[in-house]
């Protein structure tokens, strides 16, 4: 049974009560609040609306990161540091080239993000901001890198001084064009919508590892590994996969009502936690929109659009931030294989600040299991067992 | 500060109520109990001593990974089909000799396992078993192949027909020579030791990526992250660096009264779970002091009595199974470095078996937090902020 299948599957089992400790506390945090009365999100108590319009991406992560806003010199400060570490070292150019073009695109990711901690080991907490920085810096170069080698045979340089935003940086390593402005704006937007959202999977397996004091890296690539599973990363991949195979608002109707009537999952919709609305949607949606407008989409956005209103019809569902993100990155020729790789570049910034925090007070996270299992039993020699 | 040191602040730290999931179930599982009352430690209803004096680690890794133990002909096709798995990929061995001499081998060890993943991608649920068995016959090849080329300058051939179990395996492909009877049956009793303990944090942290549907190597990846933090594994490295500073019980028992004084840490005694002694740590013991002798040890052994002893007396605190495990690794002549990768070649069995369970019965695992952060603030534009 593939992935996908044994997540249908569950969807129509009973619920498992108490499994998946939800509802059930295991830590604190001071990062993030995700549906709260009154707030939809908020980082450190700055409400996501808030950041979308106003905040660069650096900006948001240096309050994640740093526990503040920065001032416009630390700002230029923080962007000059990161743009300083992209270029990745040669041993770690030499292991992505070994990756073949087959390869799923977060299993790069979790090679390129393990394979740096061999080479940039973290040997003390203290210089865990530095690390993450570097991370932060390089992890776009990472997929970059990779995607031209073993899809075009290209070596690129990721230095790249000219680009000095992540989100702008991305799009130039990826195309090897200089994107435009209104590109750069929606990279920052999305960027800042996926940074952080509390114990989310990834972030919880980030925590748990850090919890036993291990390093960045292995924080982080676990992390990545949790994301890559079609129930927490990738619903964005999954939506524009649905929504590509119809040209026309009316087909996508037809084909949802079809989808629907054989109980087939609908990616991108709903939430664990949201209950009316994902606060994210309305702002990727907003920047989808104008994209659509200047790339002149015939049908993309209308037939996302659609999708939306049948399904807020039929099944009183609602976008949460994934779906109208498959148009907008689709609309900047982003491939579809490269959606959750972004979500990392972002994502990093929340994981990290989740594992300083977990270190900053920390117990080991070792809960307890139930028992369903055989009694104790004798011991079955060889020539009795069958 | 370095991780040990967190590790020593947080030991005198008030306990944190409700912290750590301590004593709260996060699922269900048939594979293991830890400390019920009558049994210390059974594997799906054996008792880790029947397993210990009478299984082959092969026969323990059949049971947990495919629920029965094996019949006789079951076991010689199980052991066949390891042993043909051995040899490495090309890339795998291209990247290995890519990681310097002075890396941390768990980052070894978690960077082969998810560059595997690139190579060797499992598609579908229904291959798991055998990416397992993939997994289970290459870890030892991975770190023996890194360590050799990188500390000796040697390609090692990993294949090694003449070896029909992993422990013997590991130890010939370390050493380039066959190991002797007596060496092949401790390494047999350490891996069954070390195959399973219920929710332990890097069984957690396989669990919780498990729950997003992820792939095995995304699983096994992440669990190697968590398991190379100094809470949980490496007890038995920093006991091994403790206990040959001593030339003599007498200077032992001082230099352990000293450590207590100074309220240093002594690791490899007292557990999270076992209250009175850990089943494991006669079994290992018994090895040791046959290793002892076999090699002419003239003080380590004693030594190592003499601290268990002393800590018994000052502090009421028993050996866990790391303890004498340091000892037992020394004498077979293996560094001090890849005691926590042997660990992992054992482990990756009750990982995969609890990644097998999690998929069987799941819900995506994600728990809430208390909120400890600022209330919702108003956006504070750039001019404003200090």
């Amino acid at each position: 049974m593939t992935a996908i299948a044994v997540a249908d599957k569950q969807k129509d089992d009973k619920p498992l009560a108490g499994a998946g400790l939800r509802g059930q506390s295991a830590g604190t945090t001071a990062l993030c609040t995700v549906g709260k009365s009154g707030t939809g999100l908020t980082y450190r108590g700055y409400d996501i609306t808030d950041l979308a319009h106003h905040a660069e991406f650096e900006e948001v992560a240096y309050l994640l990161l740093k526990g503040k806003l920065p001032t416009q010199s630390e700002l230029n400060d923080y962007k000059h540091s990161l743009k300083a570490r992209r270029g990745l070292p040669p041993a770690l150019r030499r292991v992505l080239e070994e990756i073949p073009a087959n390869a799923h695109p977060m299993d790069v990711m979790r090679t390129g993000c393990s394979m740096l901690g061999n080479l940039d080991q973290e040997l003390d907490f203290a210089e865990q901001e530095d690390k993450t920085d570097t991370l932060l810096a390089m992890l776009p170069a990472i997929i970059c890198y990779w995607y031209r080698y073993s899809h075009d045979g290209v070596r690129i340089d990721t230095t790249c001084p000219e680009q000095d935003s992540i989100g702008g940086y991305f799009l130039e390593m990826l195309t090897g064009k200089a994107p435009s402005e209104l590109h750069k704006k929606v990279m920052h937007c999305s960027l800042v919508l996926y940074a952080e959202h509390e114990f989310n999977a990834s972030t919880f397996t980030a925590r748990v590892c850090a919890s036993t004091l291990s390093d960045l890296h292995s924080c982080i690539t676990a992390a990545i590994g949790s994301l890559r599973g079609p129930l927490h990363g990738g619903a964005n991949e999954a939506a524009m996969e649905m929504i590509e195979r119809w040209q026309t608002p009316d087909e996508a109707e037809a084909g949802i009502l079809q989808m629907l009537a054989n109980k087939e999952k609908i990616m991108g919709f709903g939430h664990a936690i949201y209950r009316e609305s994902d606060p994210r949607n309305d702002l990727i949606k907003a920047w989808s929109k104008k994209l659509s407008e200047d790339v002149g989409d015939t049908h993309l956005y209308a037939v996302s659009e659609r999708v939306e209103a049948v399904m807020k019809r039929e099944k009183n569902l609602f976008c949460n931030a994934d779906f109208f993100h498959a148009s907008a990155y689709h609309f900047m020729g982003i491939p579809t294989k490269l959606f959750t790789p972004i979500f990392v570049m972002s994502r990093v910034t929340g994981w990290a600040a989740h594992v300083f925090e977990q270190r900053a007070n920390n117990r080991i996270i070792r809960p307890s299991a139930d028992y369903i299992g055989p009694e104790p039993q004798a011991w079955l020699p060889m020539a009795e067992r069958k």
